[in-house]
């Protein structure tokens, strides 16, 4: 069971947000950080975590601090649909591996959606290149 | 294209918010409503709405509006997983119909899920027998 366990200070997302491991950053405030998941769902694939808490999940997010945290996830999904224009956006987090979370600190994952395109496995296409990963959040910065 | 379009007053959960269709609620305060799903992709598939505002979706939610609104849906997600006891939790959201949205008033899915156990399609299963779902609403209302 891995819905109710410690934070550990040293998943992947906490290294990015100190810094020790990089990513494609799209979005960066005092609240949160948004940038391109390596393994994309589809193309524009976002994630949005939040800063300065251990929160492995939405369950976690302290009710104080939740509200701020979603106004960039909004602020960030708007970005993605004006700068890709895709048909459609899910927006979904996961609590616990049996809902498929895979790094345990809390995300929002925004996945663009196109007509008659289905969605990839997570890292079923493999890793996506940075630079093609770089490209994608110059388009979306653009309308930050 | 769905995703930009007019908020349609006559969407079924307008209808439910003015009552003049049922539903099997879960908790309802000014700020949101939430209910079974009749069409759930598991045992306790749960969805959370808010009030008094015309947002098709998440992008159109009021910046202003939508930290209250989340705060109503991680209250009904850990009510969801303590009352129901699922193995994970997926939180998800879907904007225009290339995303999989049907309804155009915003909403978020709790949808339990447990190890082993795929989820469904939606409506896949066909409707859900109402005293079912009062049951299952009844466990999650004991930990609100």
């Amino acid at each position: 069971m891995t819905l109710h366990a410690t934070y550990d200070p040293d998943n992947i997302f906490a290294k990015m947000l100190r810094g020790e491991i990089p990513c494609v950053k799209v979005y960066e405030d005092d609240v949160a950080l948004a940038f391109m998941d390596v393994f994309p769902q589809s193309e524009g694939h976002t994630l949005v975590i939040p800063k300065g808490v251990e929160a492995r999940n939405f369950l976690e997010m302290p009710t104080d601090k939740l509200g701020a945290y979603m106004q960039r996830v909004q602020k960030v999904a708007k970005a993605v649909e004006q700068g890709l224009s895709p048909d459609g956006l899910v927006v979904t987090q996961f609590n616990g591996s049996a809902a498929g979370q895979t790094v345990f600190h809390l995300h929002f994952h925004i996945i663009p959606r196109w007509e008659g395109k289905d969605l990839g496995r997570h890292a079923g296409g493999g890793m996506a290149d940075t630079e093609v990963l770089g490209e994608l959040a110059t388009r979306i910065q653009a309308k930050l």
